[in-house]
């Protein structure tokens, strides 16, 4: 292992390589036999774990349920929402048949063309569809409203070009789909939820993010607005980080989900959907780690403090163990995820290079010489910075340190950003800087086909117009019609 | 819904309806649009959570950690391993094209021909050939081992006949894939996971199982061993509720998983399997609930116990307001999940029904009566039964009587068991016995030829062999020939 990493890619020599490799040599996810859909593996799923547990909480703080809802979606049902369909029903896996049977030829199985299905069945690429066409059957009164519910899932698209977390075919999400009386209550929650996903952002991922709304060429299919997060990653594209729909009554129509208000009129039903994925593990990756691995937010790390022995006699390990098993305790009731590494078959110097490669924010060690002085060798990842504190009260020390470890990456990331985020406003300038990464805060006209225009030409796309952004009377900076705010124009991934 | 509720059919009119309706009418699931698949609605999917958080937590306990692999399995991958196939291969979705088009007729989405897959996917029905073609690229040597993953994941099976929760197309579960280095250290695996289970089906579903192997016949397909715990319903008839294979070197075979062992020389890894299913949801509603609908163990109930009110006036609702605030905020210090439902749009009486038909164990109805002589009236739903208890004191109170309930239904279940069991000898008495239901111990002569004649003839299967079943020596019930332990015989789900 300390060797695989001496192998890893400098972020400065390849990025994306950089990106690939680690994710792979830090034990998250590998390729399966599958093309396009990946094996996550336990030290990613860990992560995943920790991202579900805490955005579950939030949404059931605001009165969201979870349910389960069918795999499959009759292929009919797509194009049911006219917009919708032209967005998301061409790239997908699509189920024929229900049976194998041998090959008549002795050697495997084949599908039994006797096995047809009527109609065929797509596997989801995102649940609005199967969802309203239940709500159908369970709204019709303004007392059976709102609808809110949540499911923790995998969904397909069938991408062409796939990397790992990033863009893959398969992947792991949660998508939020309400239903509500009136207009208001149905866009509060739309932004309700884009803030639930930015408060999880910056204080769990310590990933900064610009909360904003996408122009219409950007839209979810099928919604009326879709509001986004959007962040920088360290080579100065953008990644959007989650997306809440405000859909209008177009799916209400679409499948007829009507309700008779308070009035006693029937009316269509107001909708929303919202979603975040593994994704999100691949923002966090390319957010905040370094050319010696992974660096993780102590909020989010499956281990937040290891705990490695240097010893050269049995004797010399006893005593180690004898000081480090009740700070193994103490840090566990301070709730605090720790792991005291005395496993004999490996060098503390593997132990160091694999602890750091996989993340974790703070690493103890302790020799014998520690015991008699009563001290500890501290590391922080984030600086890698090492430093002797005593080991008395040492628990708090550690609990007190993963905050400011957690504070401090965030205030990195949130530098970062901020050094590469640019107001532009010629097209050369335009141009010149949009190689060089970053965001560039820019007039546009509002038009669709500038906004295509300029992406032909720069590969930058509106990443979104900021929900704070000032009124400022300017140019657009590729057709210098009239622009009232600057909106946020990136190379994305 | 209270009228709805006089409409559920009895128990000893029609069993199968009764649980039909039941699912349906507490809104635990209902059918969905796509044939066999079920939507799994709030508040039957706040009951698998919390099976899941426990199990969950059993399994990390034992080491186990989360993984996630693909949905979509190679078509070619099912015929390796040549037992899995004959059981697994053949009533499955397939996926055989990757991209929609839009209709040329100008209607809808069609297939596009031109996207077929080179090879078919299958949906994955369980996933051992998925994950041990994985595993051949995680394990080399001995230290690499064991290897202990579970994933909590959706599965599909391509059933004829349906039923919520106990029979669906695609089903929610969690499988467990271990890989060890030894053939004791993988059967003490598989023994140690089928214990996790009963603990879990008796101290969390309140569930009593029988701990049992299954005859080669009932094996699953790629196993040398499939342990299993079975449990009967109210109507006689066994559910299989968890089962845990000890799988040899089947698959490492099929995929080709070596290992170099300790004394330096390569070797095939050996493996277990194990799982439980949304099923459980099933045997749950069908062991415990009666005629007025679902009785929920408290350990799994999704709300433990409701306080309703009953008031004329404002004023006597803002009394019972400021009494019932602090117990609610006393029963959660206590982990107890409470609901407090003053809401003012039922009527009590339309409150009680509802939470009667949804199960909840513990119901507390404060009236200004009450307020004034310091009492509240309980009822446990288990046994309906009614009785006043004081004010001081309730949380702890409460929260004893939830153990009571859980113990209660368990020792009903237990005794239900015990009365429906019988010691059968001849082949008459077996034959009229079948027709009344309950577990048959008959002696049997070991051949899957009788096995099979017996299931011909009435229906019956061999459900286990217990572990625990001593050494008696008898006659086969069906052939007369010697044998040296007696089986368990049920009709099942």
């Amino acid at each position: 292992m300390a060797k695989e990493l001496k192998n890893l890619t400098k972020r400065s020599e390849n990025y994306s390589q950089w990106y690939n490799e680690l994710v792979v040599k830090a034990d998250l996810a590998e390729q399966s036999a599958v093309r396009g859909c990946m094996v996550i593996k336990p030290y990613g799923y860990a992560i995943w774990e920790k991202m579900q547990r805490q955005l579950d909480d939030m949404f059931k703080l605001t009165g969201v349920q979870n349910a389960y809802f069918p795999l499959l979606i009759p292929k009919s049902f797509l194009s049911r929402e006219a917009e919708h369909v032209e967005g998301f029903a061409k790239e997908c896996a699509v189920v024929t048949h229900h049976r194998l049977m041998n090959d008549p030829d002795g050697k495997g199985v084949v599908v039994d063309p006797e096995a047809r299905l009527e109609e065929e069945l797509i596997i989801r690429p995102t649940s609005e569809t199967i969802i309203w066409n239940t709500y159908k059957n369970w709204v019709s009164s303004w007392r059976d409203l709102p609808v809110l519910c949540n499911q923790w899932c995998n969904v397909m698209r069938w991408e062409m070009r796939t990397r790992l977390f990033l863009r893959t075919a398969e992947f792991l999400w949660q998508e939020g789909h309400t239903a509500h009386a009136t207009r208001d209550e149905a866009e509060q929650r739309a932004i309700q939820m884009l803030n639930v996903y930015a408060d999880f952002a910056e204080k769990y991922m310590a990933l900064p993010v610009i909360k904003g709304i996408k122009t219409a060429n950007e839209r979810f299919a099928g919604a009326l607005e879709t509001y986004t997060i959007e962040a920088m990653m360290q080579d100065g594209k953008a990644l959007q980080s989650g997306t809440s729909h405000f859909l209008g009554q177009n799916f209400a129509k679409a499948f007829d989900v009507k309700y008779i208000n308070k009035e006693n009129t029937l009316d269509y039903v107001w909708a929303t959907s919202w979603g975040v994925s593994t994704r999100l593990i691949g923002a966090l990756i390319m957010t905040h780690s370094d050319d010696n691995g992974l660096v993780l937010p102590p909020h989010l790390a499956p281990i937040q403090v290891v705990i490695v022995p240097v010893y050269k006699t049995d004797d010399q390990l006893q005593a180690i163990n004898t000081v480090v098993n009740p700070i193994v305790a103490n840090l566990q009731a301070l709730g605090v995820t720790v792991k005291y590494d005395n496993a004999d078959n490996k060098r503390p110097g593997f132990k160091f290079a694999d602890y750091e490669l996989k993340g974790v924010p703070v690493r103890l060690v302790l020799g014998a010489r520690d015991i008699e002085n009563g001290t500890v060798e501290v590391m922080r990842r984030d600086t890698l910075e090492k430093h002797e504190a005593p080991l008395q009260g040492i628990e708090q020390y550690v609990k007190n340190l993963l905050e400011d470890i957690q504070q401090g990456i965030y205030d990195k990331a949130l530098r970062q950003r901020e050094a590469m985020t640019y107001r532009v406003d010629t097209w050369d300038e335009f141009k010149a800087q949009i190689e060089k990464g970053g965001f560039l805060l820019a007039h546009w006209d509002g038009t669709t086909e500038t906004e295509e225009r300029i992406k032909e030409e720069t590969k930058a796309t509106i990443r979104c117009i900021p929900l704070d952004a000032p009124d400022e009377q300017g140019r657009c900076i590729y057709t210098g019609r009239p622009s009232s705010r600057r909106v946020i124009f990136a190379r994305n991934y």
